[in-house]
C-alpha cells in the first residue's frame, strides 16, 4: 500500500496537466515556484508533493519539463492503462462521455450501461452502451476496476453495489447521495448540487470589492 | 462576515437534500446518527454542525426533520433568491443546464453565453443563450452574483475576469485549469480529469477483498 494522501495524488494529477500545456508550449524547464502559482499554492508544497515521489528539481534550473511529466506517469499511471465503465446515460452521462473520450490514453471508457432499452445498443461519443443486465459479465471480463455513476440519486447505491461485485475498486460518483461500500472500494463523490450551494452562500456573503478570504 | 468553514458548508447542503428526501417518504423526526450514517460522517460531528446554525435535536425525539429544513433553508438561502449565469454550451454545459433546471427554487440558471454565433440566440433546457458580449450588461442588469465556467481550460481566465468585473462575486468551475482572481471572489473548482484520476490511482492499488482504507 501506498502512504501518500489522497490531495496530493489530486495535486500530482493537476501538475502533470499544467506540465503536459506547457510542452506543448515549447517550455523545458520550470521553478517550484512557476508550478505553484499556476496550480494555486505554495512553492515548499510542490516540492514536497515531487519530493513525495523521488523527483528533485535542479537550483539552477528548476525541473525538466518532459523528465517530470514522465516521472509523474510512472507513478500515476498503470503501465498496461485502466478502462473505465459509465453507468447511466442521461444528460450527464453523456456529457462526461464526451468530456473523456480521446483525453487520457491509459484512462478510457470503454463501455456504457443504462436500464433504459432506448439507450442502449448504440454508440455515443465513440462508446458502446449495453443495458444493466451485461454489466457484471462485460467488467469481470474485461478486468476493469473503475466506475463512473451518472445515475440518479435513488439508483445509485445498488448500481454501485454491483460494480463493486463484479470487481470495480474505484468509484467516481456523480449521483447525489453518499454511497455505503465496503473499506476496500475507493469512492470520490462529485456532488454538483452541494458546489453551486456553496459558492451561492459564500457568493451572497463576500463584500463587494474587499479583498481577503 | 459568517466564520462557519467551507465545509461546513457543504454538509449543510447535504443535509438538506437527504432531509428533503426523507419528508418526501414522510419521516418526520430523525436522530443524528441517522442523519451521519446517510450522509457518511459521525453523530458527533452532525450534531457540531447544526448546533452552528443554532439548531438543536430533542433527546427524546432526534431532529424534527420539517423544522430542520427550514432552518437549513434560513441559514443557506438568501430570502430573494439567487440568479445564476452559464458561460460556455458545449456537451458539459448543456448536461449542466439540464441538471439544475427546476432543481432549486432560489439557485437557478438565469442565462447562458457562449462565443459561438452558432450556439446563441436560442433557448435550451429552458434557459435562454447569449452571445458573449452581452454578459457583462446582462450580470449587472439583474445583480447576478453566482457564475458557472464550462469553457475550455485556455478560456477561462478571461472569462472568469469578466464574470468577477461585472459583478459576480462566486464561480463554480468546471474548466480543469485554476484561476487566479482577487481574494472577494470564492471559487469552487470541480475538476473532473483530477477527480478520475485519483479514483483510478486508489483502484489500481487497493487489495481485492480486504477491508480497510
Amino acid at each position: 500500500m501506498n502512504s501518500i494522501p489522497e490531495k496530493t495524488i489530486g495535486r500530482l494529477s493537476l501538475y502533470r496537466r499544467l506540465l503536459n500545456r506547457l510542452r506543448a508550449e515549447d517550455k523545458t524547464h520550470l521553478y517550484s515556484y512557476e508550478l505553484a502559482t499556476l496550480a494555486g499554492g505554495t512553492p515548499a508544497r510542490v516540492r514536497r508533493d515531487l519530493m513525495a515521489i523521488g523527483y528533485n528539481g535542479n537550483p539552477a534550473h528548476g525541473y525538466e519539463v518532459e523528465g517530470l511529466i514522465e516521472s509523474l506517469g510512472h507513478f500515476l499511471d498503470t503501465p498496461q492503462g485502466q478502462p473505465v465503465v459509465l453507468v447511466g446515460i442521461g444528460n450527464l452521462g453523456r456529457a462526461i462521455l464526451s468530456f473523456f473520450t480521446g483525453r487520457r490514453p491509459r484512462l478510457y471508457i470503454v463501455a456504457a450501461f443504462d436500464s433504459d432499452p432506448a439507450k442502449v445498443n448504440r454508440v455515443i461519443h465513440g462508446c458502446r452502451c449495453y443495458p444493466m443486465q451485461e454489466l457484471p459479465e462485460t467488467v469481470r471480463g474485461k478486468g476493469i476496476t473503475v466506475g463512473i455513476i451518472c445515475v440518479p440519486a435513488g439508483e445509485a447505491q445498488p448500481v454501485a453495489e454491483q460494480l463493486a461485485a463484479a470487481g470495480v475498486r474505484g468509484i467516481l460518483n456523480f449521483a447525489p447521495v453518499r454511497l455505503h461500500l465496503p473499506g476496500n472500494i475507493y469512492v470520490e463523490d462529485m456532488d454538483m448540487t452541494m458546489a453551486l450551494e456553496k459558492v451561492a452562500y459564500f457568493a451572497a456573503r463576500k463584500p463587494n470589492n474587499v479583498p481577503g478570504k
